[in-house]
């Protein structure tokens, strides 16, 4: 029998993420044996239950013994003392990659962690996901046909890239390479600023006079818009804090761009939110084709 | 066998709102005859050919004659010329309601075009409705379990206010009754203001350069956010136009949350953020027990 290429995978953060990994994994047969690290053993228990993961250490260093790949899924303000926590226990010659949400900031704090870059070290963040979260929302297709952004850095062997991209593979998603600063960017614009509209506006509604009457004549079109909503409010404070800078940019011309059609509105301009309206429809239509 | 409790039914405008109902209606029995009107002979020509109405007429008032019920599901700015175009052929005993977005505008363009208020008009809003416009979107359970709020004025007899009631309920709509004022800013809130968001959202990032690039990477929360955004432009250039008020002021409140939140990031505020997102969470969680 052909050997799996990961010997063993260490995971932290056996939630949506992290599980959906291991289930893909070990459906693929890419992987031998899957260890679970995280601060709540009730959580890991459930996880070995569900055949998530093999067996959990409490302990991070303890957990990524003799690990040939570490996948850290928790959230953004976890990531520095994660990694702190597991290098003492670390093969030099491991892999260590995560899904952050952000990119710029997990570089940052594997920096300060580990004093510099390990060869191993592929920052890498999955655009999948669900307002669901925990292992038991996690199944093996979830990156079936996603994209999977990588962000090496220099310091980034390129034989860990691809084995890191390989994982990926076998998990069925599509890998990408961008630079760091870009990925922020371009989340920011497509993730992060409609998490904060959406969050704002269920906000918004929830603190009216009335709230439960106006509740009671949302549509299919407010549950859909609003769903995004629901996703964790842990990981979302942690992605506003790490990704400060472009998500304060984007929205800010988002803003600019909402008084625009306000002005519209108050003027009674009908031609141009004729025109805007337009230009967003055909713009969704085309790159939803759904 | 027992007559149909709507002999003849006249739709303006057929497309996913009017042909919804005529077909809603036809499969209850509760309609013999469906006639449609537009301006588009080759729309009419489409409904006939997929049984969505009988026969049309492309002359309003002759479109009305004989009607019990005419139903109004046109875009907001076109309901008055509607009125007014329809008035010669109307029965004086026909009752008039429609599908309209808001409540106030349709009143006083009833007003404006009948000079009076006949008693037989109820003005409707069915709470239903997908981003897909024209009658080829058009299905009977479209109002299935939907809501439809009527909102009566006091020139309306109680006598048409049940028959548009019961005419909704045989399409399977659960009925309610509210103040055309208050349905306005209800509908501002939970409808409209989201519209301008998903709207402006999609076309900032059109207008964004690399905006290709930036469509890329959008995953399952950015389609089912921007959903709405795929709606009929036309439609909500009127809806801003004729709702102007509570839209404005709807939006100037999300627009001060949103401020809120922006300054909580920017001061690297993770409590205020974390409470703004767990309670939006909890509401959404509340309120859309899926």
């Amino acid at each position: 029998m052909r050997e799996a290429p990961i010997r063993r995978l260490t995971i932290f953060g056996v939630g949506l993420i992290g599980g959906s990994l291991a289930l893909a994994l070990r459906k693929a047969g890419f992987v031998e044996e899957v260890v679970g690290c995280s601060r709540r053993a009730s959580h890991l228990r459930e996880a070995v239950e569900r055949g998530v993961i093999d067996r959990f250490s409490l302990d991070a260093a303890e957990a990524v013994s003799g690990a040939d790949v570490v996948f850290v899924a928790v959230p953004l303000g976890a990531m520095r003392q994660v990694f702190e926590a597991m290098q003492p226990g670390l093969d030099p010659a491991a892999i260590i990659t995560d899904g952050g949400s952000a990119k710029q900031c997990v570089v940052d704090d594997a920096r300060a962690a580990f004093g510099r870059i390990p060869p191993g070290f592929v920052p890498g963040h999955p655009i999948a996901g669900t307002e669901k979260s925990g292992v038991a929302a996690a199944f093996p297709e979830l990156y079936a046909q996603r994209k999977v952004i990588l962000t090496p850095v220099e310091e980034s062997a390129p034989e860990a890239v691809a084995r890191v991209r390989a994982m990926w593979q076998a998990a069925g998603a599509e890998v990408e390479e961008m630079e760091g600063h870009h990925h922020d960017e371009v989340l920011a614009a497509t993730s992060h600023l409609p998490h904060m509209l959406a969050f704002g506006l269920v906000d918004s509604l929830a603190r009216m006079r009335d709230n439960d009457e106006i509740f009671r004549y949302v549509a299919g079109g407010f549950r859909d818009f609003t769903r995004i909503a629901s996703s964790d409010p842990v990981m979302w404070r942690d992605i506003c804090i790490h990704n400060r800078e472009a998500i304060l940019e984007m929205t800010a011309r988002y803003q600019a761009d909402l008084n625009e059609m306000m002005q519209a509105i108050e003027q009674g301009d009908g031609e141009t939110l004729l025109q805007i309206f337009s230009r967003a429809k055909a713009a969704r239509d085309r790159f939803c084709n759904e």
